[in-house]
């Protein structure tokens, strides 16, 4: 047997395990420490009874033989796609058909999988920094050439920095396959309705796709910021558009999420026959989790819950440039970038030394995180004040 | 974009589908029918008590701030890895390390996405008939070579028909990847532990691997039919093994299975960097109710539940031996396997016009699947009485 010799070349640790690493072995060094945990981007409130109320009902459900519920269909049951089409697309007037809306359970697993509907020899472009699933996914289907000096020889990186606002400039050659993220994670910047544009534009042009990862489309606060990529004329199509229960409702546990494969794409039937191939369909529960966050009541709880995180987000952008740090993001994100006078984990280290702050270092996103660190608000808005005090005295 | 060639070679229905839309027709034309439905095979009871109690009580920990669980581990909670251990595995004398567990939502994600292990060239022996996703995961890969007449050209089948009493030949060339299931879907027989100790021996010398789908495991009866492959000396070199609750404990809705990937197989680590890019973690929910199905309680709920599937089985096979067909599986297993005067398909049409009764074609399953068909007993005790007295008129 040979297995896949493209995993030897990932790099031998994954982000969110190292700084697990680091943060046990500081917890054991110090155990009386308090830490305060902006690193991974996982929220901390509990679900909305809304939610939870509807998860009841749906575990009655399969208590009972005429309400029990086996396997469903594997794209996910028309309830909620119904549900998605009517309050996340039709408001924006967007038309979506049923068998172009693909229920499953996180946009993490789709991100990953979507790689399989491509051959190896296309040229990937990916934000550079970036959430790592991206580019590991290009590395393990043998897609990302080999490494020299930081750089990929098949990747083409978009850069974002400080110095062009984050927002990256288009390739200048061919780029097959783009993955973008706006708002995006980790610099919590957007693009507007116009920028995008250009992306659609560029795609159509060069007959690329699009795969658009839009997990914190529920915290876009400025109205110039698409909600969808589908609201950018011709982005059906070049786009796929990846979306998540996990961030808008703290679905982290409960595993819910959707991507949307227009027909135009070409590849929905392709998508679909992944999915009935090599997935068994969402759970039940969740996917009865999912359909009640677009209940009035669910609306305003969770409505709630966001703005909560929002401000913890702007406390620390502000509180943060009131300490003479360029922070960026935080507005319509839940994320806060912030640049750094050192290298990412000679900062990270140090906040976790002298703050017991932990943050993530920028550099595990890409070569031009290095000198910027992310915080994550779902460390809910009290956290954001104790932080600030304590990297006050830093 | 280019995309993957290799989903245009797969055959245009999968099974399931092609059945769902037959039955769809009939439905359409016949409104006032009752059907008896043998062709999936998915499950009917609904969860017991225990099991229930366990998932209410988990979305009450998801309810407050305090007991809430967002993220989980990738690769699963230690809680049900470690039920999993002492349960499972401990009682049959097989000793696992807690990383050598991998929870996911279900034995069909596991069994698609192991693929991506290994590399194209693989040689890969699969058992004829058998569950369509080894195949059609195989083609996806372009791993199966090329299709002519009904034979892939670098699949290598194992055929299980009634002269060789389902039990297949070893290879004779060199077979990288073996994919086995037993008890059998859809044959439902088993083989016995010195029968799979010539394939453990075989991959042993060849450097096989083996991929052995134990979803069927709950259903085993005789004393000499082992319960996992690790029971087999040197197993856990060459063998990663697959478990589903789905027909345990009727989790077809639910989703929640694991993957045992020994260390000494050299695909562990390979696994969990898998599942750490590109999975986030199975249910909490979902995980609570697995553990649960190892309580006391839930264990007694459970072999009563797998007790009524089973003497349905049963009186399935021995029913249809006195009406004159030769049947197969139902004792270790929920399926019934029937040899047919005709190809499956024709067979199938007459059961479903003449006696309302559906099952699944044994062509579906492979090319030496024709002139069978598949009964499931899911159906549960009081269908299979129904169907046997509507067969007895054809």
């Amino acid at each position: 047997m040979k297995s896949n010799p493209y995993f030897n070349q990932l790099p031998d640790n994954y982000l969110f395990t190292e700084i697990s690493a680091r943060v046990r072995i500081f917890r054991e060094q110090h155990p009386e420490a308090q830490l305060l945990n902006f690193g991974i981007g996982d929220v901390t409130q509990p679900l909305v009874p809304a939610v939870t109320d509807a998860m009841h009902a749906a575990v009655d459900d399969l208590t009972h033989r005429n309400s029990f519920r086996g396997y469903g269909p594997e794209d996910g049951y028309s309830f909620l796609k119904q549900a998605v089409i009517q309050n996340d697309y039709l408001p924006l007037g967007i038309q979506l058909h049923e068998n172009e809306v693909f229920i499953s359970d996180g946009a993490g697993s789709d991100l990953g999988n979507l790689s399989e509907l491509f051959t190896a020899d296309n040229r990937v472009a990916i934000l550079n920094p970036a959430y790592p699933a991206y580019l590991d996914t290009c590395v393990m289907a043998g897609r990302a050439g080999t490494l020299l000096e930081n750089q990929w020889s098949r990747i083409i990186c978009l850069d974002c920095t400080a110095d062009n606002n984050f927002i990256p400039e288009l390739p200048a050659g061919q780029a097959d396959i783009i993955y973008l993220c706006f708002p995006n994670n980790p610099t919590g910047t957007t693009l507007t309705r116009s920028q995008l544009q250009m992306w659609v534009d560029y795609a159509l042009t060069h007959h690329s796709i699009i795969i658009f990862d839009g997990a914190y489309e529920a915290y876009i606060s400025d109205k110039d910021v698409p909600h969808s990529i589908y609201e950018i004329p011709g982005a059906k199509e070049v786009a796929i558009e990846i979306r998540s229960y996990s961030k808008s409702a703290g679905f982290t546990g409960v595993r819910c999420g959707y991507t949307i494969v227009p027909e135009a794409t070409g590849l929905r039937s392709m998508w679909m026959r992944r999915q009935c191939t090599k997935y068994n369909g969402t759970s039940y529960v969740a996917q009865r989790a999912a359909e009640a966050t677009y209940t009035p009541l669910a609306k305003q709880q969770l409505a709630q819950q966001i703005n909560y995180y929002k401000q913890g987000a702007l406390l620390l952008r502000n509180g943060l440039e009131q300490l003479g740090y360029n922070a960026y993001g935080g507005i319509n994100s839940p994320y806060v970038w912030v640049k750094t006078d050192t290298d990412s984990w000679t900062f990270f280290n140090r906040l976790l030394q002298q703050c017991q702050v932990v943050c993530t270092p920028g550099v595990g996103f890409g070569s031009e995180g290095d000198g910027y660190v992310r915080f994550s608000a779902f460390a809910g808005y009290d956290q954001c004040q104790l932080a600030l005090q304590q990297i006050k005295q830093l």
